[in-house]
């Protein structure tokens, strides 16, 4: 039997170490060169495989392929691009089997969210079904920590360090102003359905008199009046208060307080962040200086402060799916298993991938304070070793030195056809 | 004569290293035992010192003091409170004397920007005429870097590494997704009159095609046709762009392109939201999907990533005070003298205060290039040495272990007296 290729893409929202993942995988797989070909990549994500747009990783030297471990961002390119359903467009899925015979690709490794475990688990069904069977390895990476089954998504650590971290510092700044300047500090995360980023922010403190005094979460209804009155009494007793609130915060009827409805002069809707809706809020309402940030993109790109944690979790998921590809395992998603709180202690484990697609981890309510606004010590026990360690990427000239790879193409052989839909 | 004892304060915005400040006034002071007594502290900056509310220093311990160098945010409070004119109100800076002569106050270390520069020259001037002589010593401090004659001001060099790195980290972010995702991210920088700040986020890049494309500063008024046609230009040859706009960045006419319609105690405008106005125009006038996001207090307060060039500087400009006034100086500003560019040599120099207070440093149009959109090499040249080095703070769990102090206060001497306007 032949050696086959594999094809390694990234999907969705990048992170700080989703190429921790590619490294795992090009790595693994150059030390296994016995039995496994060439690692292509998508040239994003899956459209590359659609349009065959293919990355040969060989062309990549051993230290480029092993500085991805602290290169943020997506090297070979992601996509936001979710497959249709099989009956919708089963041409996607031909093409992709198309693809992958051409190029003897005979393992898929899809490192992304839920979108790409539910691809992958079609992929592999349509792979059975044409008789050109593919070994399918979801590798998770999301920063939402929305992916069932697996204890935690590599991703998530990093951004929930670094929203920690933040927080922390922020505070430190609000605290030594309040007496005449900034009373309230709001920041805005990411996380448009569940809390778990929100959460995160909880680790800068300890309970109720420390920063951050208050989270607003996605999972509990926003009460206007309740949240004013919290306010009130944290600058009241500590001086300032400190908001970490959710992009997802959400009324009672389900809509976003970002979505504020107003426009501006032009009628235009006005984009509005959630936090300078609740910023503007304690403003008019309670009269308090303000100031908001939004960390946007920074937060999920911050590989400078990434968890270290985080980083040999996504480089492990990456490592042993081309382990298990090898060991002939098909169409599952990897997944941490968590074993210990303290010390915290973890292995590697798969779930399979019926049990995965189109499933939403959301958090527990029993992590977060029965007044809604803080977490609970269970959830710091599941939070706190997600952050722990440094993996500080190197530096020249005061900046971190991120790798640029060459991507070079593989050379087309198939026709053109487009299958997008 | 007697060891007369010295009083330090921190004023206006804090930032990632003035703690840094006051840990090498406070180490050199108690290495000069025989020479100077206490270090007292107002709490609360200024206000510390008008309300008599004094914090003994010499309650904490050398290993807590030593801390403070890692911390950011200020450690006593600070305070948004200028002094008035001498004939507006007089009483205030009699006052001062008053709370110096009653805690045989001999040194006044302020630490702070322009405004405090202001209050130290006055006050040397009252503290003569009243006969009682203190030794005013300023030293800077400003994230703006918009202080005259020092060649930067400690706070701004870790605001410009934390620009430059996060910029360099949004901008592989944003390239991975450009293909079907964000092709257009804004950066909102602190900098409302200057555009030091924005111009460090050129650092992350070199050139036009590299990211941050494009640059908005206060001192190029905005031309929405050239923005426009840039971005759109920048999004064909390089799939995205990523901007950087500077808080101040106006309108031909001088009003801000975020005009708030708030103002602060110094009757300041309070602005926010510019990155909004530039993502909402991309947005209808381009139809690019963009984010923005808004770093506000993250910038000035990370100290995770400060540069260890500005800790050097902070500390530096902190002892510098002590040595000097030892010295028998009085009624001036510390400064960082730059020696060369590369390899990077500085020194500690002084300048008087009648040559310091109320003037701004502006960006030389020399550091931004002719099209208005980047900076020159020139100001590569400035701006590089300023951000070299890591200086990281120690961690236990996960999360960086910043110092709080006891602030033990000094028992009060005299009757409570309101002079504060």
């Amino acid at each position: 039997m032949s050696k086959k290729n594999a094809f390694y893409a990234q999907s969705g929202g990048v992170t700080a170490v989703i190429n921790a993942s590619a490294c795992g995988v090009i790595e693994t797989a150059r030390k296994n060169r016995d039995r496994i070909g060439k690692v292509y990549a998508g040239r994003n994500g899956i459209i590359g495989a659609l349009t065959e747009d293919l990355i040969d990783t060989s062309k990549e030297s051993a230290r480029t392929i092993a500085a991805l471990r602290y290169t943020p961002g997506g090297a070979f390119g992601s996509a936001r691009y979710k497959l249709q359903g099989l009956d919708q467009n089963r041409a996607e899925y031909e093409r992709l089997i198309e693809v992958f015979r051409a190029h003897d690709i005979g393992y898929f490794f899809y490192n992304g969210g839920g979108d790409s475990a539910d691809t992958c688990y079609k992929v592999s069904q349509v792979s059975q079904k044409m008789g050109f069977p593919v070994q399918v390895i979801h590798i998770p990476k999301t920063v939402d920590n929305d992916l069932p089954i697996t204890d935690t998504s590599p991703g998530f650590g990093s951004v929930a360090k670094y929203i920690a971290v933040s927080t922390r510092e922020a505070a430190l700044d609000v605290a030594s102003m309040a007496k005449t300047s900034t009373k309230v500090f709001v920041l805005e995360v990411m996380g448009r359905h569940a809390g778990w980023i929100a959460a995160a922010g909880g680790l800068a403190g300890q309970g109720r008199n420390e920063a951050p005094h208050i989270i607003l979460f996605p999972e509990i209804p926003f009460n206007k009046r309740a949240f004013l009155k919290r306010v009130r009494q944290c600058v009241r007793d500590n001086e300032y208060c400190v908001v970490v609130v959710s992009e997802g915060a959400r009324h009672r009827d389900g809509t976003f307080l970002a979505d504020a409805g107003t426009t501006d002069a032009f009628g235009h809707k006005q984009l509005g962040g959630v936090a300078q809706v609740v910023a503007q809020m304690v403003r008019d309402e309670l009269g308090f200086k303000n100031h908001y940030a939004i960390a946007d993109y920074l937060q999920r790109s911050a590989r400078h402060i990434a968890s270290a944690t985080d980083v040999e979790h996504a480089y492990a998921v990456g490592r042993a799916a081309v382990e298990m590809a090898l060991a002939g395992e098909n169409s599952i998603m990897l997944t941490i298993v968590r074993k210990s709180d303290q010390p915290y202690r973890w292995s590697i484990g798969k779930a399979p991938l019926s049990r995965v697609a189109n499933k939403e981890k959301i958090m527990p309510l029993r992590f977060i304070t029965s007044d809604g606004f803080g977490i609970t010590a269970a959830c710091r026990r599941y939070l706190a070793p997600l952050i722990v360690g440094e993996d500080y990427p190197p530096y020249r000239d005061g900046l971190p030195v991120y790798v640029s790879l060459k991507n070079v193409s593989v050379p087309k052989k198939l026709k053109l056809k487009s299958v997008i839909a």
